[in-house]
C-alpha cells in the first residue's frame, strides 16, 4: 500500500497484542448514533441480499432535503475517497494544484489517473493557514485544484472571503475546484464555511461530504458529492463500478440524516474538549496548532512519541508521510473527556521517556 | 447511468407500487446464510465505527485457506465490479477482447480507462458456446482479454481444454487474461472449471470471484481477485480508493467462508430446479439455452414479455442492452421451487397476452 492512514487497528493488534485506544482517526467522539445501528440491524436481511439501488434514490432525497439542493446535484459514493478517485479518473487532469500538507487520497487518485501534483505549501509559521498568494497559483495552468476545508491534518479552515475569491478565480480560469467539506460538521459555525450556497452559480465547483466522521460510520463507507453541472456527476458515475454504495450504507445514511440532536451534541462536546485538549497539550510542552475541527496537529522536537504512545496502548497519527510534515508532527482526535485524559497521561509519559 | 442491470427493485416499486418477486438478479435461491447475518449484527457497533482494515487481513487469510493459494495472491474489493474497474484502470489496455454477450461492467470499466473493446461474438446457433476460433482472436493485438466462466447472461461454461489453451496462448502473446469465476460455485463440478490451479504457472492470469451470488450478499459488496504476480495486485490496489471493502463486508465474508453446508445445499437446489425450469419453460414454447449455473437465458419471438411479467409482479432481466441479444431474450434466475412455479405461471400469462 502506497499511502499511510490512521486507524490501522488490525495492524496494532497484531503488533501489540491488544486493542488500542484509537486517537489516530478523526471520527465522532460519540461513536455511531444508536438509531443508525438499529436501522441497519432491522434492514439487514434485505440489505444483505438485495443489490444496492445504484442511484441511491432514497438517500439522495434525504440529502437533498437536508442540504437544500436538488437531488440532481448529488452523487453518492463508497466514502469520500471513492468520489475523489471518480473525479480524478473522469477529469484526468494533467496537472492539479494541491495544498501540502493535506489528505493523501487526492494525490493517490491524481496519480492513478495519470496526473501530476503541484503543491501550494502551507507553512507552520503561519499556523498552516491558506494565504492570499494561493489565488495567483490558480493561474498556473492546473486544470483542477483541491482544498480540504477544514484541512486535514491541520484542522484549519480557509478564510471564507479568500475561499470565495478562489471559487471566482477558478471559474474565470476554467479550473475545476474540489472543496472537501468532510469535517465541516464539526466546526462551531458550519454554515459560515460551507460553499453549498455557491453551487448554483458555479458549475465548476465540486463539494465533498461524508458520513464517515460526523456520524462515526467509517466502516460502512459512505460519502456524497455535490455539483450543479450534471455532466460532472454523470462522468463520475461512469468512472467507477455501478454499485459503489452498499445497501447497508444507504440505509445507515438515511437514518443518520435524522440524527440532528446527535450532531448538535457531538459539536458541543467537540468544541469543549478541543479547548481543553489544546490547553493541556500545550501545558505538556507540545506545540498545538490552532484547529477548528475534531482533531489537533501537534509538534514536538522529541522523537518517537507515536511509538511511545503505542507501547502504552494509545494509537496516534504520526505525520511523517505528509508532504511538509515529519514524524515530529502528530495528529490526535478530540474524543470524550475521560479518553482525552488518558491521552494526556500517555503523552506525558512518552515525553518523559523521550527526554530521559 | 450508462449500463443496465437487473435488480432495480427501487425502480420497480416506484413504478408498480409494490415489491417484485425478483428473477432479474442471479443470487442464491437460499438468500444470505443466517450465520452471516448474525456475524454482521454482532460485530456491527465496532464495524460501523472503525475504519476497515485496508489490507483485509482476516478475510484474506480465510480465503487463502479456502482456495489453497497464498494470501499474497489475493486482493479483495467492493464487489467484483470494483476489481474489474481497478484492473482496467491500472492496466489501461488500448484494446481488449471481450465476448458478446457478456456482463457489461467489463466494457464500462474498459471505456472509463480509455480503452476500446473488440468482440468475439458468441452465436445463438451454437448455444453461445465459446468456439476454438477464439484462440486466433487472441493473436489480434489486444493487451487484455476477458472471459466470464460460466458466462453471464448465457450460463455456459467454456470447454476446460479450450480454456487452458487460451491461458497458454495469452501467456505466449503477453496478453493479460481476466477470467471471471463469480458463478463457478453454482456449477455441478466447480473444481472441473476453476483455473485456480493454473495461477502459479501463469502470472498473466487474473481470476475474479465474488460473495455476491453464491452467498446472497449483493447488497454488501464483496469480491476477490487472484493473481500470482504481485505487481498486478499492487497496481490494482493503487488504482482505487484505500478503503474499498467495508468492515461489514469483511466480517460477512469471513463468516460466509465457514458456510460449506449452505453452499452444498444451494448447489443441490440450483441443479434440481435448473433442470425443472429448463423443461417447463421449454414446454411453454420458449427457447431455453443450455445453462449450467443459477440462471437461464430464454428466447421468445413474442414481444413485451418482461413488461408482461412486471405487471404481474415478477421482475425478469430483459437482455436488450446486451450486445448480440435483444428484448426478445430474457434472463431469469433459478430460485426455489415455489418461486419458480410462480414464474412459470406469470410467464404463461404474459405469453398468452402477447399472442392475443
Amino acid at each position: 500500500m502506497k499511502t499511510e492512514h490512521g486507524g490501522d487497528v488490525e495492524g496494532f493488534v497484531r503488533r501489540y497484542g491488544a486493542e488500542p485506544l484509537d486517537f489516530s482517526v478523526n471520527c465522532s467522539a460519540l461513536g455511531t448514533p444508536p438509531a443508525v445501528l438499529e436501522a441497519v440491524r432491522r434492514a439487514l436481511p434485505r440489505d444483505a441480499w438485495q443489490y444496492p439501488d445504484r442511484q441511491c434514490r432514497r438517500l439522495r432525497e434525504a440529502l437533498a432535503a437536508r442540504l437544500g439542493v436538488p437531488e440532481g446535484w448529488i452523487l453518492c459514493g463508497g466514502g469520500a475517497a471513492d468520489l475523489i478517485f471518480r473525479l480524478m479518473l473522469w477529469k484526468r487532469p494533467a496537472r492539479a494544484l494541491l495544498t501540502a500538507p493535506t489528505f493523501c487520497e487526492y494525490e493517490a487518485a491524481l496519480t492513478a489517473a495519470g496526473g501530476r501534483a503541484e503543491y501550494f505549501d502551507l507553512k507552520p509559521e503561519n499556523g498552516f493557514a491558506l494565504g492570499p498568494d494561493y489565488l495567483d497559483r490558480l493561474e498556473g495552468g492546473a486544470e483542477l485544484a483541491v482544498l480540504c476545508n477544514p484541512n486535514n491534518p491541520t484542522g484549519r479552515t480557509a478564510d471564507p472571503g479568500l475561499l470565495r475569491q478562489a471559487v471566482a478565480r477558478c471559474g474565470q480560469r476554467g479550473v475545476t475546484l474540489l472543496v472537501d467539506e468532510c469535517f465541516n460538521g464539526f466546526l462551531d459555525q458550519p454554515e459560515r464555511h460551507t460553499l453549498v450556497p455557491l453551487l448554483g452559480q458555479n458549475p465548476h465547483l465540486v463539494l465533498l461530504g461524508a458520513f464517515t466522521k460526523l456520524y462515526g460510520m467509517a466502516g460502512l463507507r459512505l460519502g456524497w458529492c455535490l455539483c450543479s453541472d450534471p455532466a460532472v456527476l454523470e462522468g463520475m458515475a461512469a468512472a467507477g463500478p455501478s454499485w459503489g454504495v452498499s445497501s447497508v450504507a444507504q440505509t445507515a445514511g438515511v437514518a443518520a440524516l435524522g440524527e440532528t440532536e446527535f450532531v448538535r451534541h457531538t459539536r458541543d462536546l467537540t468544541g469543549r474538549e478541543r479547548t481543553f485538549l489544546t490547553r493541556e497539550l500545550a501545558a505538556l510542552g507540545l506545540r498545538v496548532f490552532p484547529a477548528e475541527a475534531n482533531y489537533l496537529l501537534l509538534y514536538s522536537p522529541a522523537a518517537g512519541l507515536a511509538q511511545g504512545c503505542a507501547r502504552r496502548g494509545v494509537l496516534v497519527r504520526s505525520c511523517g508521510d505528509y508532504r511538509g510534515l515529519s514524524d515530529h508532527y502528530l495528529r490526535v482526535a478530540v474524543r470524550t473527556h475521560d479518553e482525552n485524559l488518558r491521552l494526556l497521561k500517555v503523552l506525558a509519559a512518552a515525553l518523559e521517556e523521550a527526554d530521559a
